[in-house]
Order: structure tokens, then C-alpha cells, then sequence
């Protein structure tokens, strides 16, 4: 048997010389770099290319804003170029050279946002903590599939469930969480750091540790892009029937599938919903058309003012009025809305939807921040949101 | 409320305006595009490059073989290419615009093979039809963290459960499925194909419905790169303690945690193990070191006679012949070993490890086929081996 255990001292490296393995080619280049001073320095070899840019949400003055930065050319070809001192967040970036974009061949960490690829990377020590996987205990991530009836599909959605769950016999309470357009149930995962959050979050004792349901807010699709039966196809930004009253119809399919699957507190008490963008007008609509199911409703930027083309026939968009008033005479825990205050399209909308709650003194709380539409505001809601719930 | 629904008819397309809002930009290009019969023909802009090429398994007469196209120029910079008739496979390439790595712009279809990302597409009507996600019952997956005693962290493995596991009570057989050097926990799933393989099999009544754990076999790692504390680390090919017997000695661990926390079948015959690659050195050094526990085991590609450097000292790779012997004495189902025959460094140490086994009289089957060390060949292997279990 020691024949057997044959000595190559060469090993597995001399893998990298033929060409028929699958193997990994060593790079030379690293990138980026998180520098002490939390500036960052990003490399890329292009000899051939005239015009590098790498490009983010690296402004140092207003992390949510996306910006280009001209990369210099160095010796053997390699382009470089290093931030200002950035503050503590996850980061979105990719190279265009020569105009062709592509992603950090030194990185091998992307996210997806619809169709494009970026590579990421955080500055840690502040805001960003909450995002990193940190040595705490860990909830479970599941992608389950539900038979949707309304829609006459099995469809897939994420569940994270809290570190513990799976040892005790207790009920938890369960959030909602809805994604975007052009999103899926990948993508409060994703960019959103959705499960990180929660870990952390929980773990700190600053949130109730809750199941937490990421659904597919796409009534046609099966899944995310490349994860139904469609196959690999292209992510759409605005697909048919995404905010036509279709999901909001059939939002009592994924209740009936999580409260018969999970040990779930089936009261109102016990339901919390939210959502960004177009996930924030599903929210709306969802908890004024479900009377009395959700005791915490949460609207991250949501797209409640606009929607391209006439409102839909469905019936969760007739009655609003009606609905609202009968919503607040209901009751709840607490109605929250957050949405920046650069954000061009929402603003306007928003502050609409704020002036007839108003009128009706339907109450919520109501947090205005800096930026746009965008994952910063997003994840920072989340966080902030997750904390005030089942308490 | 009517105001409040107001119509835009720009709509949320007016958002791609905005550099503050995290949007999506339409691509004009089409790539890749799988033709009726089945040529495909890859397309990206770069107006300014002198030279692009293609490269992947994109080998007409042999798929499994990397291979590099030049593409052409043609109208408004856009370069294109255009490969003869291929295979039904699942397949793998990147650009090269002026020698710099990138992926598709067209395609947000990716997948992470150690450091590098690659775009994927999948030719159908054939082998590939069982790596596509169908209009079948789907399993779950689940990203769980386990104790591991032996190693002093929590570690994150995936699980597999097949569908309708959670609406009965039975208890089913499992699966370990390992991985290769540089991959981990997320390999099988991902390039692998996985859950897409075991959906098809078990809904087409070729494959007994059983759980299929697939760990991370570096014990240095909680999870794979990004995934666990450590952070937006590099991922690297080599990590210490792969193959020192450290995996092997706490994979007690793991049937520990899983056997615990999942309605399975306690007993030799209903548990399987198979890995590819190093994860195949694992597997029969596993099952010959915890004797009588597993009735299937799979070596794909098995690097069992390769290692750098001199044999580590731990008792899982002492008495080597002693624990063949009694492996064969303590019997077992099936002993499975597939491997290509263009496999340059593990065929060697394969057909010597083979050589002892037939002087032992073990028994085993034994599958060559064509190719070398490449996912082609491990997710066909893990298709063919599945089928045989637990029957």
C-alpha cells in the first residue's frame, strides 16, 4: 500500500499544465485591496488597453452614489487605482476596459443584481459589522419549493430560520420579506445580506430570532433566472404581471404553505411583512387586503406612487380608501416607512401616500435618509426595521 | 388614492437616468445564443480590442476539453463567434478581450469553480437534460452549520432533502457527497449540478429518494470563501490540511449532526459515500476507517495515489492493508470507482490503488471513460452512481 501513496512531489500544481483538467490557475494580481486606512486599492493587468475605470458605489462623501474612477497605468501593463478613505459598508464595483465591462479577475466574490454581475468587498468596523458573517451562531437558509395554486405553479422561495430552530419545539414569529423589481427570492440574500443581518442582529439579543420568508414576488417565473424550468435564462428587468394585483392575490398560498410547514405563531401578532421598491407596494397592498393578518408592516422605499400604465382591474387596487381606514380601525403594532430622500422616482409618490394617511391619522413611523434607491438604504432598513419587531 | 397611483408612463425605465438609483441598464447584446441545432454563437462589444477570444469546454468532438476560439469583428465593434454543432453538456467559457479575463455581459448565468467565475449554458436533448432544472417535484437545499467537536468551530455544510421529506414521516437513507481540492460545500450544487440531478433521477424513479449531504472537506474553512467568518477572502486552490487525515478523523461530526437533526436510517445500508477528486481520497480512507458504517461508496476521479509531499502521520492512512482487508471482510454493496482515461495524474495512482484491491480479491466496479479530471465526467459519475444506491 505505501506503492500505492506514490510520493509526487510535484502534486496536484502540475494539475495547472494540462489543459484538459479543471483546475485553478493561480493569479498574480490581487485585488482589491483593503487597505488599514480603509482606502482600497484595485488592480487589474490589461497591457493592451487604453482606458481603464473602475466603477461603484465608491464615492467617500455619499456611499450610495455610483461613480467611474480612471485607473492608471503601471509597469507590466497592470492598472491601479486606490480610494479615498471609504466608509464601513459592503461595495458593489466592476472594471470597464475600453469600454467593455468586466468583473475583478482578482475577486472571486460577485452578486448578481438582475442581469449584471459585480464583484463586492466590505469595509468592516461600523455599519457593514452587520452584513459580515461574523463567529456567531448561524441560522439555516433553505430554498423550498410551494405548490402556488393561484398561480398553478410550484414556485421556489427562501426561508431562513434562526440559529436553534431546529432543536426545540417553540412557535416563531414570521417575517415576510419582499424583493424588487427585476429582483427574486435570491435577491434579500444576496445583495441584501439578508441572513447575515438576522445572525447578527439576533444574536445581540436585538432582534426576536424569527423565520424569515423571501418569496419570488414574479408570479411568471418558477424561481429565480436559472433556478425553474425555463433554464438559463435572461433576467428581465420588468417582467408581465409583477404589479398587476397577481402576487398580492395569491400572497395566501406561501401563508398556507409556511404555517403548515414551520412552527409558526399563527396570529397577527406573529406576522410582520416587508418589502423594497415594487416588494413595499406588494407590502401595502398585501396588509390592506389581508385584513387583520400583520401586525408589523414595513415599507422600504416603496414603489406605492408608481407604476407605468393604468391601474390594474384586480381587486386589491379598488377600495384603497376604504381598505386603509378599515386597516387602521384594525389596528397594528406599527406601519414603517423609510425611503430616501434622493430618491427621484419614489419621492414624490411617497410623500402622496403619506399625506392621505394623514388625512385618515392612519400612524406610522417614518424614517427619511440620505441617498437614493438603493441596497445601502435597503440593508440599513432592514436593520433597523427587523429590530422593533414581536417585542 | 386614485392621485396616489399616479401614472407614469416613463415609468420605472426613467430610473436607468439616474447613477444614484441601483438599476438596471439594458443589454443590447444577445450572447450566448444556443441555435436550433445547436451551435451556439457568442457575441460582446469591444470596439476598441484587437483580439478576442472564447475559451472553454467548447470541444465538439470532446466536451470535456478547454479550448480556445478566436472571434471575429464585425459591425459596431461587436465581436462574435459561432462554434460547431455541441453535445448535449452543461458548459463552461469566459472571454478574453486583449488577454483580459472576462465574462459574458450578456450572460449573468455564472458560476465560482475555486477563484475563478465563469458564465455557464447547457446544450439539451441529451445528457444535459439531467442537469437542467425540469417540471419536476424538487428537493430542498439547505445551507446548515453543524458542531464540529474535532475541529473546534461550527461549520456549514449543504443538505439535500428530497421533495416530500417533509410531509411524511419516514426515515430515509443518505448520501455524503465530497468535494474536490478548492472546492467546498457549495461545489457539488453549483458546478456539479446536484439537486438538479437528484430532482430528475428520484422523479423519473431511476434513483432512490435519499438525503444527500455535501460537506466542506477543509477543515481550515467554517464555510467556503465568503461564506464563513474569515470574509470576502480569496479562495486558494491548496489550503493546509486537506489531505492530512484532519477531515477524515472528525467526520464523526458530521454523521453525528446530521444523523441527529434529520429522520435518516441508522444502519450500514442506508448510508452512502462518494467524492470526487481529493474528496474521493477521502471517501475510501472514511470508509475504511469507520468500519462496517457505509454500504455504497463512490470514487470519482480519486486522487487516492496522489498527495505532495510525505504521508501525514495520522492513524487514518496507518494499517492501510490491514483496513482494506477487513473492509472486503465486513462486506459492502457496492464499491464504485469511475475515472477518465485521459486523467494524466490521478490515473496512475488509480490503477495502482485498483492493482492492490485485485490482489485482495475486493471487489469493485470499476467505469473508464473518456476525458480527464473535469466536472463533465464527476456530474456523469454522480449520476451513474446514484442510481445503484440504497436498492
Amino acid at each position: 500500500m505505501k506503492r500505492v501513496i506514490i510520493l509526487l512531489i510535484t502534486g496536484l500544481f502540475y494539475f495547472s499544465l494540462h489543459a484538459q483538467q479543471d483546475i485553478f490557475q493561480p493569479k498574480g494580481i490581487e485585488s482589491p485591496v483593503v487597505n488599514a486606512d480603509h482606502t482600497v486599492t484595485f488592480r487589474i493587468k490589461a497591457p493592451g488597453a487604453d482606458k481603464v475605470l473602475v466603477t461603484g458605489n465608491l464615492n467617500s462623501e455619499k456611499a450610495f452614489a455610483n461613480i467611474s474612477y480612471e485607473m492608471q497605468k503601471g509597469d507590466n501593463g497592470v492598472w491601479s487605482f486606490t480610494t479615498q478613505v471609504l466608509p464601513s459598508e459592503l461595495y458593489r464595483y466592476h472594471f470597464e476596459v475600453d469600454s467593455v465591462r468586466t468583473i475583478d479577475p482578482g475577486n472571486a466574490h460577485v452578486i448578481r443584481d438582475v442581469a449584471n454581475i459585480s464583484n463586492i468587498f466590505i469595509i468592516e468596523d461600523g455599519t457593514a459589522d452587520l452584513y459580515k458573517v461574523q463567529q456567531v451562531p448561524h441560522g439555516t437558509v433553505s430554498f423550498r419549493w410551494y405548490e402556488s395554486k393561484g398561480n398553478d405553479k410550484n414556485r421556489r422561495l427562501t426561508v431562513y430560520t434562526p440559529a436553534g430552530y431546529e432543536n426545540n419545539k417553540d412557535k416563531y414569529p414570521v417575517l415576510y420579506l419582499l424583493h424588487g423589481v427585476g429582483g427574486d427570492e435570491e435577491a434579500w440574500l444576496g445583495t441584501g445580506r439578508s441572513a447575515q443581518i438576522f445572525d447578527n442582529l439576533i444574536s445581540q439579543g436585538k432582534m426576536v430570532p424569527a423565520i424569515v420568508v423571501m418569496t419570488n414576488g414574479n408570479v411568471v417565473q418558477e424561481a429565480a433566472p436559472g433556478k425553474g424550468s425555463n433554464g438559463l435564462e435572461r433576467p428581465n428587468f420588468m417582467l408581465p404581471h409583477t404589479m398587476d394585483g397577481k402576487f398580492e392575490e395569491t400572497f395566501q398560498d406561501v401563508m398556507d404553505f409556511v404555517e403548515s410547514n414551520y412552527r409558526t405563531i399563527n396570529k397577527k401578532e406573529g406576522r410582520a411583512i416587508a418589502g423594497l421598491s415594487m416588494g413595499g407596494y406588494h407590502t401595502a397592498y398585501i396588509s390592506m387586503n389581508y385584513p387583520n393578518k400583520f401586525d408589523y408592516i414595513g415599507l422600504f422605499s416603496a414603489a406605492i406612487g408608481v407604476r407605468p400604465g393604468p391601474t390594474p382591474p384586480s381587486y386589491i387596487y379598488k377600495d384603497v380608501d376604504q381598505k386603509l381606514t378599515q386597516q387602521k380601525e384594525n389596528g397594528f403594532k406599527l406601519y414603517w416607512i423609510g425611503i430616501g430622500s434622493d430618491d427621484v422616482l419614489i419621492y414624490k409618490g411617497m410623500q402622496n401616500f403619506r399625506k392621505n394617511l394623514d388625512e385618515k391619522g392612519f400612524k406610522y413611523e417614518y424614517l427619511e435618509t440620505e441617498g437614493g434607491h438603493t441596497w445601502n438604504n435597503w440593508r440599513n432598513y432592514l436593520s433597523v426595521f427587523s429590530q422593533k419587531l414581536f417585542k
